[in-house]
């Protein structure tokens, strides 16, 4: 018996949201849409040249837990925080989002990570993360039993940039698999699978039962020319694939088979946390026992709701939503 | 020759909102729509029976400098915050609006102050605040050349909470005045008058040139068995006064004059920060020249924009809402 229908793993991150203009985004050197890795000097240099900010607990795989709490499931969250004020604000968030927390957070060492996300007026965010306590999550960190009691454990392909967290996934993923658990992984973004891709692709090749990845990240991934080779590679390695492509929707291989599910309608306000609430709808709708057509509709309602507002995680009822199928959506976020 | 038109003085605070059923209210006596001071164990207690939050500066008067900063105002603030995560958001964000923000922080004592904020389904807010750093803010803290420069030194009534403040209040004041500048108060919270009414109504009747309150606050420091009282009392007390009644907008009351102001159209869907916003519309009309109707104009415009989204600080650009008249608000917050 489960005792959990979701484990996530992943860096425990606070986010500082702020609008910004394109030109602070070059004047910076930023890839737009992405995520870069920052030491604390270039933490500072960025967030004085940013306006005021918003925070809020983010993370990809805790935006996850946190959006999949919301859709019903029973979820719990590893990843580490520092003791210190933001590290008791996240701690603090996703509990109250009912997902379970067993984390202990590091003492006297690095702060908490925080991670200084430009949105610009297209609704596009360009992350920039400082790891802080993150790096050092590793194998001491794991909750062995509630991997175990886990129906399906989610890693984040972010988690590949802290040194001891790699070793700290792998045996994560022995440990589910060794209880007759699903290992799910998201490749989080195309610069992080360009960093570690022989990795990622042994791991998606051994261990992984279930991929989340969007266009330019699968297509890194196997440095395919087009979205259909990078499609067909991944049904080769992966009993299942979820594959997103933005307003185009996305495309569920299973085996032989293949589901494309479209797009929920919204309106663009920030694209943060979209990838991270798909795939909280899917992994809901799937450990609650739904047909992947109707994993694929609770995972584009949960995105659409994802960026119809400022921030990553949930603010309507997500619930509500998926009951009430598309026309509750575009009532809800229209 | 002035170097500020408007100089803030305040307790210095981060706001932590979360919406929050009626029940959450009662579960723990709050008073709906006021202010509570609190301790670090009921911040506890209350943080933890908030759902998951949001974190921005706040803090009343600081609110009021960020929004006159957009509105072009020159604008500087006095208020103190801890050597920590949370002073340095809270310093960031005041120096992104543009406000000049002279205080040191505190060093190895009290935390940064934070305010928990919960907004029921109506719209309304009920803040509790834990004063941390700001107990310690005194006449050590005040910049006699800011102040001596600025237009007006806006005090904010909460600031009658923290001890050593009061003397402060009064030594900032007499520095102003003895360089021929206004000083204004807002009264803040009805609670806050009723804790202070004493020294409230020396304060009004002694130093104050210039008076904020809503028809709570007001009535609270009048004893008044009516709105039309209290403005009466008011009058004679200070040359000018600007008073808020909600959706039945303002009226200002001058010598023998008095104007009404119609409340600016907006959807209510958070109330934090009304009046803080109100007072930074009309200082800055006020220090920009205008006649006193345009001043109660930017001010509805100001407070509209304030409750029409979450949070307290301006998110909407406030200089073109204000050129582009009733008009250009409703089209920008409908």
């Amino acid at each position: 018996m489960t005792t959990l229908d979701i484990l996530g793993i992943g860096n425990a991150i606070v986010d500082v949201l702020a609008r910004a203009e394109e030109e602070v985004l070059v004047r910076h050197g930023m890839a737009k849409g992405g995520m870069a890795l920052i030491g604390p000097d270039q933490a500072e240099t960025i967030y004085a040249d940013m306006g005021p900010g918003v925070e809020s607990s983010g993370g990809s795989a805790a935006n996850t837990c946190a959006a999949a709490a919301a859709l019903g499931a029973r979820v719990g969250y590893l990843g580490k925080v520092a003791d210190d004020a933001l590290g008791a604000v996240f701690r603090h968030d996703i509990t109250a989002a009912g997902v379970h927390f067993p984390t202990a957070p590091l003492a006297g060492g690095a702060p908490t990570a925080r991670c200084l996300i430009l949105v610009t007026p297209d609704g596009q965010r360009t992350m920039n993360t400082f790891l802080g306590a993150c790096v050092t999550f590793g194998e001491a960190d794991l909750d062995a039993a509630a991997i175990a009691g886990a129906s399906v454990t989610y890693l984040e392909g972010y988690l590949f940039d802290p040194p001891a967290a790699q070793a700290a996934f792998r045996a994560a993923a022995r440990i589910a698999h060794a209880a007759g658990r699903k290992v799910a992984i998201t490749l989080s973004d195309p610069f992080c699978v360009e960093r570690h891709r022989e990795a990622f692709l042994a791991f998606v090749r051994e261990e992984a039962d279930i991929v989340f990845a969007n266009e330019a990240e699968i297509r890194a991934l196997y440095h395919a020319q087009s979205f259909e080779q990078a499609a067909a590679a991944v049904r080769a390695d992966v009993g299942l694939a979820a594959l997103t492509r933005s307003e185009q929707g996305s495309v569920i291989l299973a085996g032989e088979a293949m589901h494309r599910v479209d797009a929920a309608p919204a309106q663009v306000v920030d694209t943060t946390g979209a990838g991270d609430s798909y795939a909280a709808g899917f992994l809901a709708a799937l450990t609650a026992g739904h047909p992947l057509p109707e994993c694929g509709r609770w995972a584009s309602i949960a995105a659409a709701e994802a960026i119809s507002h400022f921030g990553a995680r949930p603010q309507a009822d997500l619930k509500a939503l998926v009951a009430g199928g598309p026309k509750g959506v575009a009532a809800a976020l229209g």
